[in-house]
């Protein structure tokens, strides 16, 4: 399956040629999904283990997280494609504006999840419900809004 | 106020020096909050209306954007710091590990809030329930997780 590939109703555009903002990935997560034909379509509260590693930098930034809580994890989708502006998922009727879906092809492929921690490890935390590849960058974790 | 003080028993460091990825900024967000004492601590559902710009290339992806929609917005925080990684905030007890809080000070300072959609225009859609300064820089819409 060519997962780059343009569908029909599909568009082009906007692809970004700007960078106005540097990120820099703080870990990467772990995941049982080895590419993208394994991930499932979303992530579910009695998924598998992930286990999110946060670099020795950042590691400190981690005190505070507690097995129950909630959190919102944001990822690199580093797979995806920048430059659809319209898109026809599988499923769907018609084809809808990238903005009015979740998709991973998005101009700033940020994917955001909601996660139960499972676990704290020193430098890493243990989730299930993510959705993503192995080895996807790491951007961000914050308590999930309540 | 000196906004970016550090406050006894914060701590700093791992200050990105890597730029990852880049991020191209999709628009900007028009809020009634002119600097950052103006902003609430979190945004409302009945807070102000705000107006989120969608520069031109982009505009194709709002197709499907509807009223009454509720909406994932990602946004850039420019003015906060990247090099703290435990806080300090006023109210809490004890300092905190920055992916311990939502703070926007974080190493990449992007925020997530969700907000219903009251109004869609050419290029633009207006929301309640924001709380960034006039003129944050758009990273990403996308539908609220359901």
């Amino acid at each position: 399956m060519d997962w780059n590939a343009t569908r029909p109703g599909e568009v082009e555009g906007g692809a970004p040629d700007r960078a106005d903002a540097a990120l820099t990935f703080i870990g990467r997560i772990r995941t049982p999904f080895r590419d993208r034909a394994d991930c499932p379509h979303r992530g579910a509260a009695d998924g598998p283990l992930c286990r999110i590693e946060v670099d020795e930098p950042w590691r400190p930034a981690l005190h505070g997280i507690e097995p129950g809580m909630r959190l919102e994890v944001l990822y690199w989708m580093h797979l995806a494609r920048r430059d659809l502006l319209v898109q026809a998922p599988k499923g769907r009727p018609a084809p809808l504006g990238t903005f009015a879906l979740r998709s991973p092809n998005r101009p700033n492929p940020i994917a955001s999840s909601e996660v139960d921690v499972a676990g704290v490890e020193a430098g890493a935390v243990l989730v299930r419900g993510l959705d993503c590849v192995d080895g996807t960058p790491l951007v961000d974790l914050k308590p999930a809004r309540r």
